[in-house]
Parts: structure tokens; C-alpha cells; sequence
């Protein structure tokens, strides 16, 4: 009987995300793996951090998505450096996919690079793509229960964002009962209330990346 | 170099498939597949097709989570048989797993089996469980591009729900739009609009699932 494998090497994957990272380090370029549910509001924060820092950083963006452009399309209307990658099906981005799309980028030209994963809480976790640190986002509209339910993403983070936070009062969401499920499962985490759509706590997620990026960047 | 093969087996899948399809047909159970995005409120709606639909039918549910066993409690709350499938990490439900669960109900018992599978709209739109036929959620708040985005998921499945209509005024949805791209990738598909927390649009839905399953039960 044939097999047909359809998915993942781990083994080659760690030695890929390897060889990013030290491409990326090599170039001084900050590369940071944006992780969440379908609708989280991916793009639309990182709109918003582009706005804040752009000034600040060379940012640009690897658009993760299973078919499609739409959101590649919205950042590069606003000027940024942005390759889609389509992954015809598959649920997360790898580094070697990663790996391909280096070569798009003025790497020179370049301080920050964002990549933003396939909308799914799951699969994404697994793959360290040679990110320098990790976000979260969770939005109010999934529900309180996801860090207990969703353990390896919200246990792999460097900052988790409660995205949409400006709907907490349309939704049965307790944010103290998140608060203590990221604590039990990884204190180190750095928890942020934010809503993209107001404004609300962007601030402070903001000052938190700023010093992340900052730190790799000048380092 | 050693090659650790660490996810799924397609062709294995189907013959299993085939398996539990023929266990379930020899019982006159209905098998349904409920998917959607983390938090899109397949729970919720669960529930309230159980309240609706538990005179009429013996129902019993397999409720897919990554870890934990909110869901389950939740659901033999209501007296109804429930079975958690916790996947340890696995970002899809596959027939193997659901053959393995089907002795621990009393099959005489059943006229409907719920599969709730993996908060994910990706992965577990490849793999057929035995399923007589499957619904898909899309909650308001994940946005309206979500058929273009995860084309696999809404072009497979029977029914689509618009879930969490009531929320509609608070967020930037076209569900025109959405009506559309369903028409674009399925025109089979029977599309609802529906809010299981003020009872909107549920009556629709309801008669649409009782004449899918009736026609299952009865045949």
C-alpha cells in the first residue's frame, strides 16, 4: 500500500529556522511571528504598529494566507515592503517557507519584519520559523476559555494581545480568568488589553514591542 | 538521516471513513460534523439544536478539543451522552478517532451523533469522519472575508452559519458579500443567519437539520 505523506519534517524545519535566523541576525533584522484565531485581527493591528513605528523601523511583511491577497494588498497600500505567501491549503507557515521569501526583501532596507500566520490557533504553534519573539492575539469574541483549550500558542508567546477589547462589554468574557490561565501556563508571557479600532492600550503594547524590537535591532 | 512522519495518513483516513459510515448506517445514526473557527459558538449552537431537537431525536456528542473538558461537562449537563476527544495537540478530528469512541455509546440508543470538531478552520475540512454531512460556522465577529480565505472549509459543507448575528451592528461585516462568495464556491450550500443568544434565525436552521436528518433516520 502506498503512503502518501502530506504533511511535516520536524527535524528539517528546526535546521531551516536555523539558518533564518542567523540570515535575519546577520542583517540586524528583527523578525517577529504574528499568531491567531481567523478574525483575530491580525492585519489590523499590525496596520496599527506599522503606523506607531514605521517612523522608527524599516518594517516590512510576510502576509501568510491559505488563498488570496486581500491583506497583502492593504499593506502595501500603506507603502510597506509585503509579499503574500499563499500556502495553497497548508495550515501554518514553515521556515523554509520563510526561507524562499528572504530573497524578496531588500534585506538591507530592513529593520523589522512581521510575519503574519495563518488565521489558526493550532498548527502555527508548532513551527518556530526563526521568529525572534512570538504574539498572540486572542479577541474578545472567541471567548475566555481559549488559553486552556488552545495550551501550545498561548504557552510558546512572548506577548499575548486580548484584541477587540472594546467589545468586552457585548461578550460573556472574564479577562481576570485569562489573566491567571496565561500566569499558570507561562508566567513570562506579557499580557496587553487591546482594541485597534479605538485605540485603547495600544500605547502600552506598543512601548512593550518597541523595546523587543529595540533590543535586537541595536544589539 | 532519521525522518519522523508526524501527522496524517490520507488514503488510510478514507477506508476508515468508509468504516465508521457503514458502523453508523447499520444503526440509522446520523453523523454531522460541526466546524468552525475558535469561539465561533459551535457549543452554543449545539445546545440549542439539543434543547430544540431532543424530543424528536436520541442524541448523543463527540466534543473535539486540544486539551481540556469544558465542553463535555458542559454538554452532559443536559443529560446528553458526551464523549471528550482530546487530540493532544492535533489540530483535527480524523474517523480513526471517531471509530475508536463509537463503543462507548449505546449506538441501539441514537438517532444523531454531533462530531464538534477542533476549533480550526482549516485542517479538519480535509478529513471525512464518517460524516452524513457537515456545518460550518462563521461568526460575525471573524470578519467577512473568510469564504475567500478558507475556501476548503466553506465549499465542503452543507450548511453555513452566519453565527453571532446579533452582534452584526458592532462589526464591519458585508454579509452580502458573504452571500456571494457561498454562491461563488457553493451554491448547494444552505446559508443561516442565525444567533444562538437571542434565539434569532434559529427556527430556520433548525427545520433545514431536522429534514437533513430525518431524511438520514428515517430512511
Amino acid at each position: 500500500m502506498e503512503i502518501k505523506v502530506v504533511k511535516q519534517i520536524m527535524e528539517w524545519n528546526e535546521d531551516v529556522s536555523a539558518q533564518v535566523r542567523a540570515e535575519l541576525s546577520s542583517h540586524n533584522i528583527c523578525l517577529i511571528n504574528v499568531m491567531g484565531s481567523p478574525g483575530a485581527g491580525k492585519t489590523s493591528l499590525t496596520m496599527k504598529i506599522i503606523e506607531a513605528l514605521r517612523d522608527k523601523y524599516r518594517i516590512g511583511v510576510i502576509e501568510g494566507d491559505i488563498a488570496g491577497q486581500i491583506d497583502a494588498e492593504t499593506i502595501k497600500g500603506m507603502g510597506i515592503p509585503c509579499v503574500q505567501l499563499q500556502t495553497q491549503g497548508a495550515c501554518h507557515i514553515e521556515a523554509m517557507s520563510v526561507q524562499h521569501m528572504l530573497p524578496l526583501f531588500d534585506l538591507d532596507g530592513l529593520d523589522v519584519l512581521f510575519v503574519e500566520n495563518i488565521g489558526n490557533l493550532v498548527c502555527p504553534a508548532e513551527f518556530d520559523i526563526g521568529e525572534d519573539f512570538r504574539v498572540a492575539l486572542l479577541s474578545i469574541p472567541e471567548g475566555d476559555d481559549k488559553v486552556v483549550k488552545y495550551p501550545l500558542m498561548f504557552s510558546t508567546c512572548d506577548g499575548i494581545v486580548l484584541h477587540k477589547y472594546d467589545m468586552l462589554p457585548y461578550f460573556d468574557f472574564d479577562d481576570k480568568r485569562v489573566e491567571q490561565d496565561v500566569l499558570d501556563c507561562n508566567p513570562k508571557a506579557s499580557l496587553f488589553r487591546v482594541s485597534s479600532r479605538t485605540g485603547e492600550g495600544l500605547e502600552a503594547f506598543l512601548t512593550w514591542l518597541d523595546g523587543k524590537i529595540a533590543a535586537k535591532v541595536k544589539g
